[in-house]
């Protein structure tokens, strides 16, 4: 009734801009929110086609200018789910505007840009958010819980693929995922970035990586617009393909843990496998996105002979978010973890607490990021 | 932006309530619906929980008296989500009324209550829907269009289970799902319904039945308040469970097909175990609510040595209603059926052509669930 | 070393020939039985093939007059796998003749023979064993020990199904197990015998039961010659099938659970799935012989949140059997099973005390058969 | 019958003593070999507990001193499968005497020795066989057959793991396995060597790898007396682990694949978890030893929306090795790989073929132990 507004402004309508934009406008119908979010501003180049975002995803207004967005003293918050090159300008403007930035990862296209980010989100003195959503999955933050309570004892291995085949095809156009001076990288920044923050959130930071960067597929069809993810048209010219199709390094963790992590978009037949497996002195956990509302779990103090891994459905109300939504065993999807995030961000901010993850957990994935794209260079171990 | 509005009221505000209102509300944000729905009016008896329910699910008002909403002439749509006990009524004053009657199942507690429904409905010249929405699994939608292809062949067999655990406490209190007089039966109507849907959706119609109802728990406590599924209060008093905890029947299908069918809340550790196989001469399906973006298929036409059964994962833009969320692996959950359902029913509808399901096919599953009470009772086969 | 001698007679070379002569040769290979079992006498009707057969499994010798095996009188055991319609008269003379009879399921094509066989068996007053060898996997040998334990409580459901798709081809030819006169039934005795045997094993006796067989395809081609499941030559003329091609019935048994069981060669894609679920008041467990070094456990007094279906890998020394073979995840096959029931046949019978399972239990199940025929003739329910 | 024989002696009677025992015992019972093998001599130090091994094994002799089983002419094969740091003498010996050299993996403890063995191997001019028995699991070897037929395309990725946790307790004592004087490496030439086999016979030639071992463990209890991995007794005193626990590398194949590899005896919860998906252009491919008779693949050639990793059960006659022995969907278990991996090196020998793998792979197969083994002490990426 009496509860304060958070006006958001999202720059970015296309497949990030679709989740964001669910997310506020569901978040308020499954949690009992601190904040009414209003919708205020969709923000995008091309007009026709932002307006008709605007309508579909319940937005009261929209822009092509995003610094337009940014004057307007309405906004609190600035969604920033546009392409990688244009993070960096558009978070430092926002940030010094005073609003908070919340970001889509990777925050910048180089460390360098992130570094300047975080730094402008510091002075700005406002609390941040980055879009690392799996962190959500009432899985993934149950599995948060049990390493926290110890239930996994000394932590030994995690082993997180990230695994996709979208551009298994060699004739699958160059869309703007695949080139540099757009995306910053390929899979690397795109899905190894996940599975990095998994990794920081559930064992820890890194402390060494050895890792390579591979590109299966030289040159690729230009694509004939620049598109998202998906429906982008194929032309008949063809250009470089500048980004890595997949990457993969060692780590190990500050605390002795040992990690392989592996993303990759050639694994013909995985269409979204976010896999992790942990393995503890007392225990194991294993999370795969496709089957999110699962979490398995092994306890090696469970009576000998009745050890096992469960299978357990994260769907009742012991397990973060689950209770918001339907009985057990009804399942929520891929986009709940964005209303999740936002519920979450909002709760922290109303108790003057830092968002879970925000752009400084932003900031570390990109300094892994970065150790590992120079271990690939130089061929060599790289100390965080 | 021109398009035709339908307006709904809504009776009934908790479990189902809660599903209903996130479909008419999230249709058309992901659907190009031929209508704009306007969630209009949200009835219930209770009216602080109706009006706190209003609220938080996006509906314009609310009334405590269904008459009224039937009376109201902007409504087009009576959307019946009560308990069993007063379906009947409501639907036959909302079909008088002209209204169009969106019911959940079992549409009636009994057959000649389905009978009275499905005759006012067919007066009325309006299209219904009935809630059968596990039909609208993208899955599921699948599974029917391969069955239509012709590549399963003969059905030979279906298999249909529908288990759950959360009354196998024998503490659990006597709510109103478990109290004859408000809900019908228990199980049967509760759970059965869904897979007796299913095996006419999938299978065909029913030709004879012989089952079995059984009650594990003979008497519970006293719920402190006629509450929905979760959330009631105990009390110490104690009182007679009258309707089935489990059902189980055989059948034969008009088709020649064999079923087995069981439905149980007694069955621990299953939460929502909806699961059915379906064999037939050229292959078998799969399907587990519990993982229900996936589709088992087996293609016995497969080369020699590389048959077995495929896990499809149900995201890609060649399964019905898939595309129209997020790229393939990015699944979605239990409430995206509601909102298939009733995207594809406004579609149906402007068309002119018959929802599927209607109440028509409500009334055809009550023909099954009385063959199997009447089963039950005389020990016997009973024909369809 | 100065172990005692058992030595057998095995009557039958074909697919249980092979299993059984394995078993006796490799039993005491990995257990350190009370006996040395000889392997003297090998019995066919065909000559050539049988002598192959016994030196390929590693018979002493061979003969073609079962009449002339049972005369030994070095042997102790006879052991009677042959097709169905010869076991009665085999098993009564041998029991006759002071032997111990040791017989394949089910063990007679009717009632009325496993009655006359039981009772000789009763009056030789020598021990007997029945080859329902799925007991002696160590899942499920696992699986009674825990219901015996009481970490289900009270049992309230079984599901049991028998899948198979070999004779699903139209086509596949009129073998002696599609044969009345030979067989005595199609799936029913043949497989849907083991699931009943499970029941019994595992649930307790039978109370009632409910059901059907069902015949799909009603005539194939004659089999050029009567050979066992595999490797039978079809010919141009056409026989009538007069088995069942499917059962499937509805149980209750004396402890008020209540039981599915279905047993069929039509289910296109399974081999060899025999698989049960149990579900009592404390837990559940599920096990398929397709994974039958895996048993599925839920436990309800699990903690809160951590309750899950456990995936035990029953390959530990904690696990019946299973120590006898390799360390954990080493898994064992289909073959041990039968290895497993000689072990502990001989152990018991060193101890004096009835193999588990015997004739008494062929007998058992044999009435459960009876009464699922009778069942089906009536259209009704069948006390046992 | 006038079948050639091949005379055996086995040095070692523990856990591959008793494998390899098994498979010479067994493989004529289930394939129609070439040769009549003929299980002279097990050899082992102590006289009481090989003159058991023997009885139970079917051997018809033993004797004490290796050498003398070399010198014995009417021995064909010397199966090495003591621990490592004593196959080098003896299998030089054995190659020196014209025995052919059958023996336990790796070959060596050392590349030197391995180079050293292959060379008396080549000299020889015997044929030899190493044990990396996974390659005859039914569904590796058609995995083989299928990427030779091109169904894969070209090979992007594998990813191996070999998990198993049976030195996770820090308690368990300083077996042999856990000595580099004995066992030359820890998890390193005993697990990931199988790993790294399969990848050289699934994948091809490794190119460069870049690793790491890691010790958890630093020190254990001493073990009372040398045993195998099962069975040893704990004492008081405790000594330094100096082997590795852990062995994690990333590699490029020759044909360009990339692969990452892990083996470790600290994945608690994972018992025997060889598992390795291969994704290539056309398709992938799954395999997990604990559930050695599926072999899971992706066709990226099926029809649109059917597209599935497909559950094969490789137990058809279809699948390598699979015919001789049971029908389909009954499963064969782990000491059948070693049965097969015989049966098939008599049919190569009796066809003047090089049975697969043989020594030479063995030799391969160590140069990536020893290359790994470098990489890790120079943190840096080693060129094979």
């Amino acid at each position: 009734m009496s509860k304060p507004t958070l006006t958001v402004g999202l720059i970015g309508y296309q497949f990030m801009g679709k989740a964001h934009s669910n997310a506020y406008r569901q978040a308020g119908r499954f949690f009992d929110l601190p904040y009414t979010l209003r919708m205020k501003t969709l923000c995008g180049r091309n007009e026709a086609a932002v307006r008709a975002a605007a309508a579909t995803y319940g937005w009261e207004g929209i822009e092509t200018d995003w610094r337009k967005v940014i004057e307007d003293p309405e906004i609190d918050i600035i969604d920033v789910s546009t392409p990688g090159n244009t993070h960096c300008e558009i978070a430092i403007a926002a940030a010094q505007a005073g609003k908070m930035v919340w970001c889509e990862k990777p925050i910048g296209n180089t460390l360098s840009e992130a570094e300047q980010m975080v730094q402008a989100v510091r002075q700005s003195g406002k609390p941040s958010v980055v879009f690392h959503n799996y962190r959500k999955a009432p899985a993934v933050a149950f599995a948060r819980k049990l390493i926290e309570e110890g239930r996994l004892g000394t932590i030994y291995h995690i082993r997180a693929t990230y695994l996709q085949d979208w551009i298994a095809d060699p004739e699958f156009p160059l869309v703007w995922r695949l080139q540099r001076a757009v995306a910053g990288s390929g899979t690397h920044g795109d899905i190894a970035s996940h599975i990095i923050d998994l990794g920081r959130y559930l064992v820890g930071e890194f402390d060494e990586v050895s890792g390579m960067l591979h590109t299966f597929i030289k040159d690729r069809p230009l694509a004939g617009a620049i598109d998202d993810r998906l429906g982008a048209a194929a032309s008949t010219e063809r250009g470089e393909v500048d980004v890595d199709d997949a990457s993969l390094f060692l780590a190990r963790f500050k605390n002795g843990a040992l990690g392989t992590f592996e993303a990759t978009r050639f694994a013909v037949g995985r269409k979204n496998y976010n896999r992790f497996e942990i393995n503890g002195s007392k225990g194991s956990l294993v999370f795969n996105l496709e089957r999110m509302n699962e979490l398995e779990y092994y306890n090696n103090e469970d009576p000998e002979g009745l050890q096992g891994f469960r299978l357990i459905q994260a769907t009742e109300s012991a397990h973060p978010f689950a209770g918001n939504y339907w009985p057990v065993g009804h399942i929520i999807g891929y986009e709940h973890t964005f209303v999740n995030l936002v519920a979450d961000a909002c709760f922290a901010i109303s108790k003057g607490e830092r968002p879970n993850p925000d752009m400084e957990d932003g900031y570390q994935n990109q300094r892994v990021l970065d150790a590992v794209e120079r271990s690939h260079a130089s061929r060599s171990w790289i100390s965080l």
